[in-house]
């Protein structure tokens, strides 16, 4: 199992980074594409805990596409082997101060391309210990 | 990329129970023994964000033992070819009345065994959503 091959590693930084583009300007259309549309597909976000694409797809079409900018801290991607990863991130937003999300997020390659199987969202408050 | 081969699965499944029966009974050893040591494992915990195998290691040391038990619900345990899994679950205990618990794991297969490599536990409020 080799570890953060450098162009495995680089296939899903750039995924990743797509993915974060397509998150703060709402492009629904895009994040639901680099989602895995299966129903063992699991997104817990930060208030709601979706099983499967549908209700994940459901989710993202009722958001608000306000106040999504963030900035991002600590990002760690790490490939094991050619076909997974885990991309685990910390973001702050202006509008919600003192607060600290974290994104956690299981890639897998498939004949597609790279695609979340699964996401955890929560936010937590920021004491310092981040 | 097989999804859910049935073998895979069930070496899986035990050792997501192995490691729930560790939880629950503040078994640091065995919780320490499936988290792969290495610096780019990360784990979010409830209230802190611990990069790295020592980081996790020194909070788990210093974790009371106190009030574990819990009632794990809609829990799924999903692999992906030979060597990867995600499982995520939903969980509850008696001491936070109206909270949900959610965890997600990415686990490895090291030649040394499966290993978490990335882990992700937080609470919100248990508005019947879940």
């Amino acid at each position: 199992m080799e570890i953060d091959i450098r162009e495995v590693k680089a296939e899903v930084e750039a995924a990743f980074a797509r993915y974060e583009a397509a998150l703060v300007n709402n492009d629904v259309a895009t994040l639901e594409a680099l989602f895995h549309d299966d129903p063992r597909t699991i997104r817990y976000g930060g208030g709601e805990n979706l099983y499967g694409m549908d209700a994940i797809r459901a989710f993202r079409r009722a958001r608000s596409p306000v106040g999504l900018e963030r900035m991002l801290a600590r990002t760690v991607i790490t490939t094991y082997g050619q076909d997974f990863a885990v991309a685990s991130t910390l973001f702050q937003r202006e509008n919600a101060p003192g607060r600290i999300g974290r994104q956690q997020q299981s890639w897998v390659r498939f004949p597609e391309g790279w695609r979340v199987v699964a996401a955890h969202v929560s936010v937590i408050a920021d004491d310092g210990a981040a």
